[in-house]
């Protein structure tokens, strides 16, 4: 399975940015789940470009459609087909370069993989454009997963070397409270918005200078029950890290104290339990809400390393191809100087994708879309 | 699958601490590739326990017996199964205090995902002692690259505070040097031995006061060619962190410059292109040989975050089970102050596995056991 | 992965009947093969219906959309998306009826599985409709396999109680010739266009009489080298027969003798071995080409059993729902009398993607788009 | 995954007819399942040979080791791995005509898959021997599916051409009856025991002429609930027949009617419906317990076509390899004359995994060891 996500709740995403339409393909939902068109729009309205000098100036309606699925507003069981029209497209701006193979992008892989089939406009497959499938079908399933209260927030931890605010992982209250925060942001999704003027001036202070700025990425989940994932190779680290490499740039992942553990000693990475009416637990959380791949019941927090865009504007040196030699890039088209905040409603969506399949990997699709406790 | 790694080299990984015996299924490698047990029996080796204060005093032959699936010394092209009786076993040490979960384990979310039913002792399947079945399986994955000139190393890149010389991820002539030197080694797995004093000292020391410590794993994988890997979901760096996050304590991983993108530019992020031949070279390897999830064809450069053993002797908080309550736990019985030194080769082995794989669905596993270049 | 048929070569469809459009994702195959849309248009005109009193008068374009992984006319080697549009629909017809479930019909068994959330218009997702994703995706397939000299062809073994020549399944010669004349019927496919009156005259007097006949489909595979498949699981016979159920009306699949063997002889069933130059050939084939779940070399031969079209017009006793009780049915709508004849090209295609990944996973998909000789 | 089924609940065999052990893993079984090892060796005692001129001279004891997974009489939730040492190994038998590839068998299709890699000792990975691991692996799934009581059983519905009773498919209450006479049979599995003598007349006829005979198994499933399956791929027919292939001699299935539906009109073969307190029965039951692919509640009833047993000791024309030229072949070894008897708990045993994997996509495999009714 090579563009597709999950064992029972599965994701395909397919599109080139410049065909005529991205979408993605979500099989493996319960019927009877309540699908809300207003929240997917939203979701994709946090994603998007606003040509604002901080994000790339290719803006688009990026209406949702859905095929197949979904009736009277509820899923139907079967698989859930979303597209999203591609429309404001300017292939002419990569035609000037298209031989000139972009450094720290997929143009020279994608050569090695496809031997010059690839449809490389614009990015093609490898665009962060086929991200806006992802987070119309991860959507669908924050919306199953808040109905069971089960919460996914993500915020810029850093961006652009302006931090802010940590999530409180081993406090549950507070946490709920910058959760809540973070979806309030109008613009960039933070804790504490003060952070909000530093990070978009050293954005645009970079994109002035035609260079980028990367950023790290804080997703909490809460609600989760203790007892999801696999202690090998399904672990909830596993699931999470596969899928969130699948969002481009990201190119680190730590859970809880993450490299930090490193240095630490065990009497300062164990979190100590305590008895609670019929359940532990844990006064602290280093362990990132997560103990041998099983969820312990406390928030998962990661973070994902969010390197630069690549597209920059400054001359770099390159290759040509498919016919050799060196040669100088001087970088046209519309780009992003920072992706991180873009990126925030990708991580929370994938992340959202990837905690429905442990779900119904576990506990069978069924308890999503009933009264039912967990088992 | 839950137990499962692969699409197209399968690992499945089976076995309980004090149970009969550990072992793994290894599926999918094509007829004809030379077994060699003797280094099958090397790789065990340098995971095996030594008793010497370092690691923990529970040591074991670990002969790997082969079940299936090779026959005069080659793959036959069917599952190769491998089993490793347990032998060194004093559940005794466990009966003591198994009521009380030790905090950073996975006892209390083996409990709620498994409802009492595990087999607790010894850690049961959450147990380190389920890699030496991966170990043996990634063995005969590591020699099959190898006869394709693939080779994979990994060194202690830190550990108990004390740091080693980091891969020259840019300079393949100097990296294949340092694994070379790695692979020399007769204790820890260093570029430069002389860091192997100070970390012992400072293991003995955490060990000493009852703790343990934590180090970060760096493994290069060279040889690779240009053009493997999927640009979503089945990326190099999913399939990688997939497989990682399966060793036990390991909480984070990056890929290249990894965390440090975050504070980058964009000018100082991207590997600048030059060409060579007939193909492109990267001056610098600052997106650790992968770029939109495929393979650059200059060395993959991964490193993992472990931490420290959960398995201390300070007492610490915890919680009865099942009956409820509190409780102080002091532990008893046998446990690495260090686990980083005999991960190295888990990783090393674990690594081989992802990558026979992401070559077996991208080229085809007879690619493996023939003379031909890659397609 | 539970409406997703593969493990390399993999096809995902979607849709309701009176959705907005039905349609396929397939994913896997390498870059660089053609796509020849013409070639689609004429597999999709095989299938249409025509409203002829043969089959149903809801008659469409069922023009193939490409969404993506298509590009210059060759696979990009990312998903290739397809859709086809909704557009004769007459859901009034359905609503009439739609409290009574039809025998025969998955109305009973979507009740029981989706609990009334799916969409039950013209038989929403159960609809032979969205065999006209699989079948676009097919052709696709059958290309790509025709290229490297692997043809498939289906036609009518028996239809209505009528009989056509069965395969020559033993002369490679002959069963070219018969493939051939299938593929140049412009009516019925069969190897002996005489039986094609015989067949409409008893499929157009059980349409009179407001019921329906089923019939027999005999496949053949041709030029599939010697060694695809695998022993267990992944056999020939597993792989085609899990994708032959798929197709709606399909109860029953027998390769080569068939249920036949049950009353011969070993020594009736043994495929006898001749010599020639560098491979075996066999004298007959009892075993349809395949032995331990293995492609063997000869022409691969199997046989679906396809029921008789549930929509009939007599009366039938059958069951409200959700409310419970008994009525009697008078159906309404527009239906099939006999499914065999438009089945067969959705066979043939169905086929062509088991067939690809079989091939695909033995041999890397590489194979499909090179001049090499299979490994 | 080649040599692996299912998607929730997994079967990974392996072994080679004289290697040192057969086996298999079975991932995915919820905690806390009863495993009755003297049920798993009743199971294992039904498919063992006599030597009594029936079956083959090769009989084992067939003690089943279970190395991890088990605890106290129960499933851990963890990858059960069974292992079977090879005893009664007669290596000798094949090598006089190791090079004489047997007609009928895998012995050339391994060769061209394996390139004279495989161990062909005694058919090696071919090997009716592979099934013992099928078998009892399979034995846990009946044991967990009786709990929830659902009930398989296999009669030799036609062996050596004389026939049994067959299944009264659409009347539960003496399908029960005929299930519980068939579990009773010291002999061959029968519903009517005076079929037995006639059967066993014919085996030896066959036997002594050095020729073998085939049969027909008919296998029911009672007790399923309706909506178990999905509409396409992962169909109820399309899971079973995946598995029924994978038992060596399987060459073609049919569900209820079966190819019987060819000749039939849509009146004969739609079962009228009738209401029955909360929920639908069917008064007749052609369709074999499933429509659209999904269980409708009814009786599941198929039946596998056996082919004779290709190891037969008249001379057969074949050729030798790798050498080439064509060879006459005088067998020696120890076979059966006929399979079908032993098979059939095999054929039951598989379909108690296919069925645990249904359930366990579809409705969480916790269902299996709760109270809880399906959902």
């Amino acid at each position: 399975m090579k563009n597709t996500f999950g064992s029972n709740v599965c994701l395909t995403i397919f599109g080139e940015s410049h065909g005529p339409a991205v979408g993605a393909v979500l099989d493996g939902l319960p019927a009877g789940l309540p699908v809300d068109e207003s929240f997917i729009a939203a979701c994709m309205e946090h994603r998007r470009a606003r040509g604002d000098g901080l994000s790339t100036a290719r803006t688009e309606a990026d209406t949702v459609r859905i095929l197949s699925g979904v009736y009277h507003g509820h899923t139907t069981g079967t698989p859930i087909t979303l597209t999203i029209e591609n429309q404001n497209i300017r292939s002419a701006d990569y035609e000037k370069t298209a031989q000139l193979l972009r450094p720290g992008h997929a143009d020279y892989t994608a050569w090695a993989k496809y031997h010059g089939w690839q449809d490389a406009r614009g990015g093609g497959h490898f665009s962060g454009r086929i991200t806006a499938g992802l987070t119309a079908a991860g959507a669908i399933c924050l919306s199953a997963l808040q109905a069971k209260s089960i919460s996914i927030a993500t915020h810029l931890y850093r961006c652009a070397g302006v931090s802010d605010t940590p999530f409180a992982a081993d406090s549950p209250q507070l946490l709920a409270q910058q959760m809540e925060a973070i979806q309030q942001c109008s613009g960039f999704p933070l804790i504490d918005p003060s952070a909000e003027a530093a990070m978009q001036s050293e954005i645009r202070k970079a994109g002035a200078n035609g260079d980028s700025t990367g950023g790290i990425l804080e997703t909490a989940i809460t609600g989760l029950p203790a007892g999801v994932g696999e202690p090998f190779f399904d672990s909830v680290e596993s699931a999470i890290s596969h899928m969130a490499f699948s969002i481009p740039a990201v190119k680190g992942i730590e859970f809880g104290m993450g490299f930090a553990f490193a240095d630490a000693l065990g009497s300062q990475a164990n979190d100590p339990m305590r008895w609670q009416t019929d359940h532990a637990v844990f006064t602290t959380n280093h362990n990132g809400g997560i103990n041998g791949g099983i969820s312990n019941g406390m928030p998962i927090v990661f973070r994902t390393a969010i390197k630069p865009t690549p597209s920059i504007f400054k001359p770099q040196q390159t290759v040509c191809w498919p016919d050799g030699g060196n040669a100088d890039l001087q970088l046209q088209g519309r780009h992003d100087p920072c992706i991180a905040p873009r990126a925030a409603i990708v991580q929370t969506c994938a992340a959202a994708i990837a905690v429905c399949d442990l779900l119904c990997t576990g506990h069978g699709c069924q308890w999503l879309c009933t009264d039912a406790s967990i088992l």
